[in-house]
């Protein structure tokens, strides 16, 4: 990828903080997509955000301090860009500092927590839109905020080393419930192959009523112009847990590109009958009108196990939760992506 | 006007998302003001912002597609300067992605309505400060907030045709009471010549207790240095409706420019003798000290009709609603405003 | 300082704001720190923002008017970046439009206070982290928001004359209790010396049961690479009074400086026994890894008095208030200040 830099004119604070020539980087992302949904009997349209990426706005740079060290700093926050309104410029969606060399990244702050990524680069829907296999994924009620990202992290990645790539994260709980975390990632890139697997853990003692678990494993393989992807996942909390199997693939032909993934989730709770399994099947269709803009469709259906209990349903798109075990949920997302 | 835009790089979001090289623009306008209100007795004094322009900072740029088409985006907030504090930074004044290319522009996203731009452009105060129209507009009680902007747009636009320009737009309601809107705009301009009709409409079934309309037409007629401006407007919700006639004008010698205008607002509830009617009278001056900066100062006055019921009475400025029938309200402000 | 600036693009408002070419400035600082603190037996640990540095978020720009005038705006926010989430993207921080001449400065908006700034420039810790004075200052309970900024402020700045700098603040109330105010400052900085004094009020027809005001004086003394600061303040409302004296010193040696400051405040209540005394001692280090990036360490320890309500007890970090007389407080941060 091209860049092209700001020079921008730094700050001089109060109270001794000088400051200098720097460079940083503005991006972000609007992604609007018209969105047909039915759960159950019930159906709905809506224009919403995030179907192909999650729309964004944010601010990075690197400095170099000379003997091989980089500073950096990363804020990046979510947009609502179907009402301009909700998911205001805070910076939510990533918000560091680091210092970086030859020992690898040192970065603090709000950052994604290592066992979040295998769910998102080894799906060939990421983590948005009626495709995506988190539409089935479960914290199990745990209360865990930790599928995602944490707060207060303080994170160690691995230097460049052949193919090997790795990352630590401990995450100070600070009284918030379920933002306690501990967790780390290791995988391997080399030639048509990419796999990686991790650990991450929040536990009883950051305000939970029991230690909530996550463990990963996932992979793609290229071959040519299709790129096979797949993925299992446990979470574990308390007498519950689930475990989600996905295969899914993607097909590049000139500027589209089309994907498709099966998702089966297997959910127990104990002895109980109330299980809550689910299964999806995902096919979207994606074209790019240039690297940063591109028109997409993406179909996706469900179906949840007959016996799942009220709370314990999964659904496609924004309408109320469902309620009938054994109902299907499906969803239908046409829109276009742009990115600056 | 003359343009510099910045170089930016773009993102390599996850999952798919490539991108490339771009440019995006800053933009943003501080406007501070004194001003004095005088609500039947009640007077007050208050720094505030808006009075000459909405205060703004946004982010927008377009991407060359290629083939002539291009794609675009805009996010643009509101500010409140005189307190830093309310209006954070979401993106509420716009917030869009657009494809364009020949057949016009296709444009998602919150916007502006079609129905009303012609209560801003052809007024000489637009729809700030004390001299703006709208200080006399009702939208009748009606729940409708589609006066300005709507959430979940779709929207075309006319491509360049002659002096004929167009628009209609489509707002999903989902479920916010007031959102659901259809409405279009059709105009002239040529010449000194510039006049458009508009209409748009917020249906019962958009969580109404009844349809609400707008109707209006405006226009304005260079003659120099003078440019003369009129409008006629027409809003109805059950059995209330407000008909709205201004007439006004600008008139610039050098960095100065003068405006005044004269508006007439007939209110009628059913056959009952609770009617709304206003009149406002606007004076005010503005220097530009440069294309971007300037001071002006605007005086206005309204008169609200002697039995009106509390709730249908008008008033200049931010102090409390006017609760005495017949009584007048006046503001004055004096103001710097600042384009970035 | 260098400095680069952004050429960006101005708005094309609608109803009349021309704009033009310009430059703007983006600036920020992520402070990041792990700090350690405990409060009387309470002990806790965080990931903490603005331990050096206030962590912020900004843009702000200069026009040149020609024949001497110059226009500018600067609107800043703050960040948490600890959690991304609260400080959102609004601009609290500083939000002004200025206009400047030979005459010197005339600012709208919102703004630091007169009285305030003595405190943060005569201390080696400004008002950040376990070191600051500012941690045993009182407002005495009077509901005056104007310690640090102030809404809805007029200010005026003297123009460049020898060494002789000063400035005069009115804020309108507009309601808001305890944000009327009307302060000034004047001071004197030539050679190794800078010494101010500044006088604030915030009257009780602002909202308060009675006025209160803020006087201050502060200056520091360059010798060689050790500077000495020495402040004294003195805050009055009602029957409460505090008075408080700061000594301190910063000395630099390469990129590293040592920082060290002995506070003690006298706090009274009318006749009562009620007294609310502290002392604090701090001491820290911070070492340049390059002018925007900084990393650093401050300790700090305090004691209240013996006899002191709850309610008045001060206290290091983010704990719980103190609730016994007599117990200690102290803090111990490590971080990096990262500015762009």
């Amino acid at each position: 990828m091209k860049k092209s830099l700001l020079a921008l004119a730094a700050l001089t604070a109060f109270a001794g903080a000088a400051s200098a020539q720097s460079s940083v980087t503005l991006f972000g992302i609007v992604d609007l997509s018209a969105v047909s949904s039915k759960n159950g009997s019930v159906s709905r349209k809506d224009l919403t955000n995030n179907q192909l990426n999650s729309n964004r706005l944010g601010f990075r740079g690197v400095e170099d301090l000379g003997g091989g060290l980089r500073a950096g700093f990363w804020i990046e926050g979510a947009m609502s860009n179907d009402d301009g309104n909700a998911a205001g410029q805070t910076w939510q969606r990533r918000s560091t500092v680091s210092l970086m060399g030859g020992f690898g990244e040192l970065r603090l702050g709000r950052d994604y927590t290592p066992s979040f990524w295998n769910y998102t680069i080894f799906d060939p829907f990421g983590t948005n839109g009626p495709g995506s296999m988190l539409n089935i994924v479960s914290t199990l009620g745990s209360g865990a905020g930790t599928l995602v990202r944490a707060n207060n992290t303080v994170g160690y990645f691995l230097p460049a080393m052949g193919g090997v790539y790795g990352q630590v994260q401990v995450a100070a709980g600070e009284g918030v419930a379920g933002n306690k975390y501990t967790g780390g990632r290791i995988g391997f890139a080399g030639g048509p192959v990419n796999i990686a697997v991790a650990l991450g853990k929040t536990p009883k003692d950051g305000g939970l009523t029991d230690d909530y678990t996550d463990k990963n494993v996932g992979g793609s393989f290229r071959m040519g112009a299709f790129t096979l992807m797949a993925q299992y996942s446990m979470r574990d909390f308390a007498n519950r847990d689930q475990k989600t199997t996905m295969v899914g693939g993607t097909l590049a032909f000139g500027a589209s590109t089309l994907k498709a993934s099966l998702t089966n989730s297997k959910g127990a709770q104990g002895s109980s009958a109330r299980d809550f399994d689910a299964k999806q099947v995902a096919f979207g269709y994606q074209y790019d009108m240039s690297k940063r803009t591109a028109l997409y469709g993406v179909y996706s259906t469900l179906d949840n196990d007959g016996v799942a209990a009220t709370g314990s349903l999964f659904s496609i798109g924004t309408g109320a939760a469902m309620t009938v075990g054994g109902e299907k949920s499906s969803g239908f997302a046409i829109g276009v992506r742009h990115s600056f």
